[in-house]
């Protein structure tokens, strides 16, 4: 005898690339039945068996993917910079800027300053607008406090913005971001007191979900970078890095040695750093907003990726500095236009890789039985028209866990 | 004895960037009375006279800017070309894709398939996202059609656009856009058609408000061009050219030769076209979509055009094959990031310049008494944000002739 199957929700006239295996893997008039938040089964309409659901969902035409991963994201800041970028265009030098106390250092001592109601207010207009662009699952880093409590207070924001937004988040400490002032000249003393000190807390507090820092010569060095991660392995804690955005360090080697979840920008890694990575599982995240930002002419090396099958991320990688992105689906333009990946890999690196970068390939970014119900349905004629179209409004329907959620970006 | 002022409507509670001159030309905590249609007082609220109003808005912080104004669009168009797009990112090249039937050539098929509303359809979607994003006027050409019966199709439907949405729309007939299959190897038979039967039938049925072509050796020549112009001229029609986009052809001194209100592109300019453009008071429209899609790298002169105090103004360019751009906001990023514009050049070139370039200077593109009361307030801090974020929804309100006009994208 069978067993009838019940649906929370049904869902159904529209095409579906599912993503499975990293590729379209589409799905024509697909059918998706959902239970308790999750996929409970997935196919061709043709082919549903019969069940009984609470609610139905006709989409009328489109196309469903899954729900949008930003896995690269500095999403919680204080103030912007807005006005260096007017400076800059204006004819002021990067170094004038950074003497009148701009750059980075600016945006910590913004987010030092502010309350977490003032951060979280900021924060959630952007999280508003990548939600309304597609994305249900993102990545949020700390890294302008640089000190424990006001890096525990950027990660405490990013957990209370998961409780008020139908959302996934997941948090990364990024204290080995920059240099804060106080220790200007002492970078070694200032990795101390993050391995000694801050690492410590925000795991006892399990305020983050992996641990990130910025391998670069104007920021750590391989050495330093080694030994906050190793501190963040001794807490169980997972690592990413910020590695050869702009110039090559072996930070992605290292990370790879690390079993690092994800290395990202890589615009100068070497063949050696790409074995690597392949060898650990790590994700290569790519992000094209702060390359076109700062007119970077150096290109990731996407075909030494595909040819070691290193999974690709992209991301919006959003900061104030070389970043202010606010739309992942620009980002998969962009990393289309200016990387060359086809629309098909840009897809797959916006759901089922990004997912892989963040730990939740088992649960998140392909539409499969098992996976969260997270979906987004667009109207488009084919999946490629979501990296084709630059700017715009797409989304007819944002599905979180089964539910639709409409988002007002105001 | 003091005439008390009379409003339609009074809006306060933002500062306001006026662009008058061509500048921010800021006014600090400004006040706009509405009167039938057109701003009948501006100025800080504190000098605000006696007045009524029969309504009042309180827009309760941010910045209000005039109205965006897209000064080049190639708007309604039949299908779209994302399976080129992803075609070419997967190692197809142009000329495989031209062979298939690809290229300008299946947009002009899809356009002459597709029945006057299935063309409304589409181009509406894309009309709201240009509105949701500031939009208030914007510039619709012809030039898929190729064809009276098809070019003048592709016009009503830019009528009707303007008719069901609270928009201002002018119409460009780019009847020179290509030469059309029914013509291939006869394009001064063509030219001949176009001047001996479809120009007269645009012009008497009062269709356009302008003509267009596209100067290039891919397209029409100089003298081709020449001919189709003066026909224009002598039915009162004002002109505007696509030049020196890939080439140096001397189109821009062409247009400049006839009045034209704009010459467009512009990347491989010479000293001589900039002076005379000065000379004849043409706009420059610079288009950083198209540059920005086909990765172009010669970057249009602006410091000639700087130092000769010619008129910038920025446009989409939006087109199925070139510039699938649905953000006006998106193209001021790009004019400042790809081509060294200044935030302030880069809000002229979308409000005052760009009403300019469609012969709107009068009436519209910036905040003064007797100016169409169209206007946006924007969500930021600073004039500056409107260039320096790429996405993102950043509009509060849209004022449409002294309404408030709310856009559903969807
Ligand atoms: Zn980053
Ligand atoms: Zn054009």
């Amino acid at each position: 005898m069978n067993k009838r199957l019940n649906f929370d929700s049904l869902w159904y006239g529209c095409d579906a690339a599912t993503m499975v295996n990293g590729q379209y893997s589409v799905i024509e008039d697909a059918a998706i039945g959902v239970h308790d938040g999750r996929i409970a089964w997935i196919g061709p309409q043709a082919e549903l068996p019969a069940c009984d659901a609470q609610q139905q969902h006709d989409f009328h035409g489109g196309w469903v993917t899954p729900g949008l991963v930003d896995c690269h994201t500095h999403l919680v800041f204080g103030g912007n910079r807005a006005h260096e970028f007017e400076q800059r265009l204006n004819g002021m030098s990067y170094q004038a800027i950074a003497q009148r106390g701009g750059g980075i250092a600016a945006s910590v001592q913004a987010t030092r300053q502010e309350t977490p109601d003032q951060l979280l207010a900021s924060a959630a207009r952007r999280l508003k607008s990548l939600m309304c662009d597609g994305v249900t699952t993102l990545e949020i880093k700390s890294g302008y406090g640089l000190s424990t409590e006001h890096e525990a207070k950027m990660l405490e924001v990013a957990h209370r913005l998961a409780e008020q937004y139908p959302v996934d988040i997941r948090t990364t400490c990024l204290a080995a971001h920059a240099v804060p002032p106080e220790y200007q000249g002492h970078t070694d003393a200032y990795i101390d007191y993050l391995c000694d000190e801050l690492l410590p807390e925000i795991a006892q507090r399990e305020l983050a979900d992996a641990v990130d820092a910025f391998c670069e010569t104007i920021a750590f060095s391989p050495a330093q970078v080694e030994r906050y991660f190793r501190t963040a392995q001794s807490f169980g804690m997972p690592v990413k890095l910020h590695a050869e955005q702009l110039s090559s360090l072996g930070g992605a080697t290292l990370a790879a040695r690390f079993q690092a979840l994800s290395a990202d920008h890589l615009e100068f890694m070497t063949e050696t750093d790409v074995a690597a990575m392949r060898e650990s599982g790590t994700v290569a995240v790519l992000l094209p907003g702060a390359y076109f930002t700062l007119k970077e002419t150096q290109r990731p090396p996407v075909d030494l990726l595909r040819r070691y099958q290193v999974p690709m991320a992209v991301a919006t990688d959003i900061n104030p500095g070389t970043s202010p992105v606010l739309s992942l689906r620009l980002m998969m333009n962009m990393a289309c236009t200016l990387f060359g990946l086809t629309p098909e890999e840009t897809l797959a690196a916006t759901t089922i890789h990004a997912a892989q970068a963040l730990g939740l390939a088992e649960s998140h970014g392909q539409l499969s039985v098992g996976k969260v119900a997270d979906f987004v349905c667009w109207d488009v004629a084919s999946p490629g028209e979501l990296s084709y179209w630059l700017g715009g409004d797409l989304l007819k329907t944002r599905v979180k866990r089964g539910v639709i959620s409409h988002v007002d970006a105001n």
